[in-house]
C-alpha cells in the first residue's frame, strides 16, 4: 500500500535530519563554536522542500536512496547558507527564523558569515563524494549544475537584483527574472539533482526541469501571500517584512487575488507537465499541491 | 634559454590576469553591480601566489596550461573570496587591500557578501569545467580537495579559530594548528591542483604534499614578520593589524629573531624536499625563495 503523502514526506524528513546529523562536522571537532554554529542553523528546522524535490524525482527514476542523500544534503546547505547569510545584519537583518533566533543572534556575526561560507563549501563536499561516482562524468555535470544555481547567475545573483530592487517598481517581468535565480534555481537544481542520481532519458529530465521551474516560480508566489496575510507566530519568521522593507512582491504588484490566481495557474501547469509520467511521480505531483496549498 | 624567475612569473600573472577577465561575469550582464564588485575584487591586484605554485606544479608534470588555468582560477577565488569576507566590518573591519579600498568600502556590506558567495561558488564551477575531465574521477577528487581545503575543516575553521584567538595566549603548536588551516590548506591546495593536472605519481604527489605544507606555514610565518616591520605604503594593506587588534603571531610569540629562523628552516625543508626533483621543480623552488625572502 502507498503511503499517504504526508506519511511520506513525515518519514523522509526524520530520516534525512538523522542523514544531516551525522553528516554535518560534529559541534565537539574544532573549530567547535563554527561546527556548533553550522548544526544550529541547519538542523532541527524547516520544511526540507529542496530534499523532499530531490528525494520524488529520484523515486521517479528509480535512484539509489543513499545517492540521492548526497545530492539532496548539498542543495539544502546552499539553501542553510543562504539563510544564514540573507539574514545578517546588512542584508534582511532577521532575527527570527524557523521560530528561533538567527545564526548571528545566537552567536555572532563572524561566525554566521564563516558558517554561510562553511555549508556552502560543504555542499560541494557531499556532491564530490565517491559514492555518487558510479558515473564520474555525470557527477561533475552535477557539481556544475549546482554551482551554476547558486551563484551569481543564480540564487546569488537572484540576491542581489532583490537588494537592488528595493524602493524600486518592478514590473512583473522584473519580479519573475529576480525570482527565477533567487528562489527558482535552487529548486530547479533539487529536482535535476534528484533524477541525475539515477537513469533519466533526456525527455524526462526536460519534463521535470519545466516541472521545477512552475513549482519554483509558484512557491515565490505563494511566499509572497503567505507574507502578506500570515502572522508571525504562524510563519515562523518575521511576517509582513518584505512590505515593511518596501519590496516588491507579487502581491504588491498584482494585488491578493490575481497572485492566488497565479499560483493556481503554475500549479495546474506544472501538473500537466508531469501527466505523461504515471504513477511513478506522484510525490512530485502531490509535492506541488503541497508546495502552492501550504498555510506557513 | 630558461626565463629568469621574475620574468616567468610576471609572465603567468599577465597571462592569468586575461584568463580571470576573460572568465569572471562581464560587468554588463545583470546583476551588473554584483559582477562589477566580483571583477573589482579579483582583478587588478594580488601577487598570485596561489596561482604561480600551481602553474610551478603543472610545469613539474608536465600538465596542460590551459587545465592548470582552471585550477589556479578556483584556488584564487577561494583566496579572493575569503579576502573579501575577512575584510568586512564583522570579521577584520579592513579598509584598504592592495592598495584599494576594500569591496564593503567601495560597493556596500551586502554586495561584499554575495560578492564573497559569488565568487566560493565559481571556483566549484570552474573546477567543474569540462575541460579538465579527461581523468573524471580525478576531477571530482580535485573538488572534493578544493572542498576540504576551504571549508570548516581547512580555511574557514582557520579564520574561525583565529577569530575566537583574539586576546589569548596561543602555544606555538596552536598557533600551528590555527595557519595550517587559515593558510596552509588552500596554499597546499594549489600545488596539488597543479599537478593533478598532469600525470604525477604518488610519490612526487607525496612530495609536492610535504614541499607546500613547508611553504604554507613559511608564508605565514613570513606575513606575521611582515605585518610587524613593514609600512602600509609598502604592504598595500594596513600594516600593524594583528598586534594591534591583539592576535597571536608568530612575532608575538617567538619574537623577530626566532621567527626569521622559524622562515628559514621551513624554507630549507621545502627546498630539500625536492631535491631529487631535478630541473622540472626550479620554478617550485624558486617560488618558496620568493614567499620566504618577499619583502612585501
Amino acid at each position: 500500500m502507498t503511503l499517504a503523502f504526508q506519511d511520506w514526506a513525515s518519514a523522509h524528513q526524520l530520516r534525512f535530519e538523522d542523514v544531516l546529523k551525522q553528516w554535518l562536522p560534529p559541534s565537539d571537532v574544532a573549530p567547535q563554536r563554527l561546527h556548533q554554529a553550522m548544526r544550529y542553523s541547519v538542523l532541527d528546522g524547516g520544511k526540507r522542500v529542496r530534499p523532499l524535490l530531490a528525494f520524488a524525482a529520484g523515486e521517479l527514476v528509480g535512484a539509489e536512496l543513499e545517492r540521492v542523500n548526497y545530492a539532496a544534503a548539498a542543495v539544502e546547505l546552499i539553501h542553510a547558507y543562504s539563510l544564514v547569510h540573507d539574514d545578517m545584519p546588512c542584508m534582511d537583518d532577521d532575527v527570527l527564523r524557523r521560530g528561533k533566533p538567527t545564526c548571528h543572534v545566537q552567536f555572532d556575526e563572524a561566525t554566521a558569515l564563516l558558517v554561510g561560507d562553511s555549508l556552502q563549501t560543504l555542499a560541494f563536499h557531499f556532491l564530490s563524494d565517491p559514492v555518487l561516482s558510479d558515473h564520474p562524468l555525470r557527477q561533475i555535470a552535477m557539481v556544475r549544475l549546482l554551482a551554476q544555481a547558486s551563484g551569481s547567475r543564480g540564487m546569488a545573483g537572484g540576491q542581489a537584483i532583490d537588494l537592488d530592487s528595493v524602493g524600486k517598481q518592478l514590473s512583473v517581468t522584473e519580479l519573475e527574472f529576480m525570482h527565477i535565480h533567487k528562489t527558482g534555481a535552487l529548486i530547479r537544481a533539487a529536482v535535476l539533482l534528484g533524477a541525475n542520481c539515477g537513469e533519466a532519458s533526456e525527455e524526462s529530465l526536460a519534463r521535470l526541469d519545466h516541472f521545477a521551474k512552475c513549482v519554483g516560480l509558484a512557491f515565490q508566489v505563494v511566499d509572497d501571500i503567505l507574507d502578506a496575510e500570515a502572522d508571525t507566530a504562524t510563519l515562523g519568521k518575521t511576517a509582513g517584512k518584505d512590505a515593511d522593507n518596501d519590496k516588491p512582491t507579487y502581491v504588491t504588484l498584482l494585488g491578493v487575488v490575481a497572485a492566488k490566481k497565479m499560483a493556481a495557474d503554475l500549479h495546474r501547469e506544472a501538473l500537466n507537465t508531469l501527466a505523461d509520467l504515471g504513477a511513478p511521480a506522484q510525490r512530485l505531483r502531490e509535492l506541488a499541491d503541497f508546495i502552492v496549498l501550504r498555510k506557513f
